[in-house]
């Protein structure tokens, strides 16, 4: 039934929610997105292509429907997008006896709600909260003014995650109340709504770094859809990769009398891809998680340089050995070594700060930094290889 | 103070909070504890080094360090590592009037329950839900049992955190009791923890399959520990790479006689470890999510060979037009482009089943999957590559 569906679709994430719903008829899926929370509704909406969402908006009965649509107006990371409209608010001049007595004739339509406050509103403006466990202590002819916290705390509708996160992060409570400029209640955002967001954002940051764009893949969807979108970063992937190589090509001549170099060259390539990657990781995680700034990257330039230059002479010791003990040329193995131990620190240190150059240029950090730092780095490094090659030729050689 | 602290940490991942009380004093990192809910104060502890974690417990008040002893002891990813030991609860025979006049003693200590549900117990047992809103409806000289729902959905303190999905998405309780084989409840696990431990755990995979293991890693940690962090995962890969570069020194003759090949194996070697490793990054996501079985490799496989063959096809088809246009010899376009279509086709193929494999064998597929992956894909990339050079090597020549 649609009531079953729409609680597994909010037990998984929204680009996969909205994966499952993509080849069910628009009836269905509207039926399933009523019986969703407005918050999830709103994300696995945001998801779907413009055309489909709207579709299902015109299918959905009208209030569930107003409600996305508002959610859907604001921006997925701010209080705006992640608040729930399931609240419960009574007005000024209210008794105890009188909320009571709603939440019993209403107990089914607000079996869904998470029910430890309800607000308590002047003309829609925010003025009290009542703790649900008040009302037991409380005779039934007090008024609600009596009985609810004045002055409570609300964020505007227009605060970002980030806010948010700060906020829960210094208050205890499970949900704070969404206000508009003249205090007016528009919804309430729970805690565990920005941890939920801040993990989404997170992991789909990690899967774009390893290549998997346009959202998670699941084998289900259809293979066009899942080669496609592979393809699409392959092919930027491959161009750039072809670009650095030809690097090699001005060098022919040096290969050609060293040949040994051709061994090293994509040992080079790849350990520099993986220093390097493993410091856009970290980056792209604490931009994600707000313990970054993209404006620290001298902090984060020198915190990467420090690991480059340790693991950088690590690593360039170990290739330059192996270098050395295969060929029996000391000098083999200095050109090859330096040029790891070098191009490890600067892939290390680009790897770190790229991911907040880019957010500072209004980037997305996890889609472009590594594709950009492998075709930086591998550049570098057989410029470096073959450059010191060139230069110790006759050492080399002789 | 003591509890900001606590709030602060229960909104970051386990990891990440032990990071942080890492260089605190044992008795403000117990303080700090202490103020936390009992399933956070068991992921922290879980994910502190033993000796740390049992100073901290010798420090924490007495009732708080058994209750999450008791947690610790359960398998983390269990119901009863996920469960939380604040609940309410009250024996048979307590009328409504006493549950509410208890409600109001300990408002306090209550204060960081999620009360919906309090539970009613006969020597332990449990055996009825009591829905806090019912308790306004009734009278107080009414017995619970009269107002409770009997016979409520418990799960077994073992079920993992699969079944607890399944339970949760066929579900819409927001929490469920969990209870021991004789039916004495012992503490009650949360929609909202088994979405964020699922999540946790699927970062952590994509973590490891970027190369960040051990735990998340954040700036703020000293140097040595994240500089040897990474290497112990970089130098795994050195000698992996060394090993399959190894197979271009036995074509040295070919290489001289082409030597624009040694152009095209570090491209070789890049595309196929980034192909492989987008099917390796969806397979961790969908063993961490459930939706795969590690007993599905011929589905999988059958999955990821039809992407391989189309992705390979046209990697192919561009990489060989390259090479024609550079060179002007149609067989070189053939050697590079096939080369890298049916390495396309292998790496996609392993990086969709390893993961399966690994976790089958009961090893960490994040952990081990990519390595082993880029290893095989190298050797074989250059094993077909100068290979077929070899073969058609008086074409390629002339």
């Amino acid at each position: 039934g649609p009531e079953q569906a729409a609680s597994a679709l909010e037990a998984v994430s929204s680009s996969l929610a909205s994966d499952f719903v993509q080849d069910l008829p628009t009836g269905i899926t509207a039926a399933i997105v009523d019986e969703m929370r407005s918050d999830e509704q709103a994300d696995l909406l945001s998801e779907m292509p413009q055309s489909d969402a709207d579709a299902v908006l015109r299918e959905m009965d009208p209030g569930e429907a107003r409600d996305a649509r508002e959610l859907l107006a604001y921006g997925a990371d701010t209080a705006g997008g992640l608040m729930r409209k399931e609240f419960l608010h009574f007005p000024t001049g209210s008794t105890v006896g009188g909320v009571i007595e709603d939440m019993r004739e209403n107990a089914d339509s607000y079996a869904d709600y998470a029910i430890q406050y309800a607000y308590v509103l002047r003309d829609g403006v925010l003025v009290g909260v009542l703790r649900l466990r008040d009302l037991l202590f409380s005779s039934k002819s007090s008024p609600v003014e009596s009985v609810m916290l004045p002055d409570p705390i609300a964020v505007p509708v227009a605060a970002t995650i980030d806010e948010l996160r700060d906020f829960f992060s210094a208050n205890k409570f499970v949900g704070v109340p969404v206000t508009d400029a003249r205090g007016a209640l528009l919804g309430v955002v729970h805690r565990a709504s920005i941890r939920q967001a801040q993990s989404e954002r997170a992991e789909d940051d990690l899967l774009k770094v390893s290549g998997i764009v346009g959202g998670e893949e699941i084998r289900t969807m259809p293979l066009r859809v899942r080669a496609r979108r592979r393809l699409s970063w392959l092919s930027t992937n491959i161009l750039l990769n072809v670009i650095s190589a030809s690097v090699i090509a001005f060098y022919e001549d040096t290969l050609q009398s060293v040949i040994a170099l051709a061994v090293f060259l994509p040992i080079i390539s790849d350990m520099s891809g993986c220093s390097g990657n493993q410091a856009v990781t970290v980056s792209i995680r604490e931009l994600a998680l707000g313990v970054v700034k993209p404006n620290e990257i001298a902090r984060v330039l020198g915190k990467e340089a420090s690991v480059g230059v340790i693991n950088g002479l690590v690593l360039g010791l170990v290739l330059g050995l192996a270098a050395f003990l295969w060929k029996g040329n000391m000098y083999l193995g200095v050109v090859v070594g330096g040029a790891l131990a070098i191009n490890t620190l600067v892939s290390v240190s680009l790897g770190g700060t790229l991911p907040l150059i880019l957010r500072g240029l209004g980037r997305d950090p996890a889609l472009a930094a590594a594709p950009i730092l492998t075709t930086i780095t591998d550049l570098l490094g057989f410029l470096l290889a073959l450059g010191f090659a060139t230069a110790f030729l006759p050492l080399l050689t002789g």
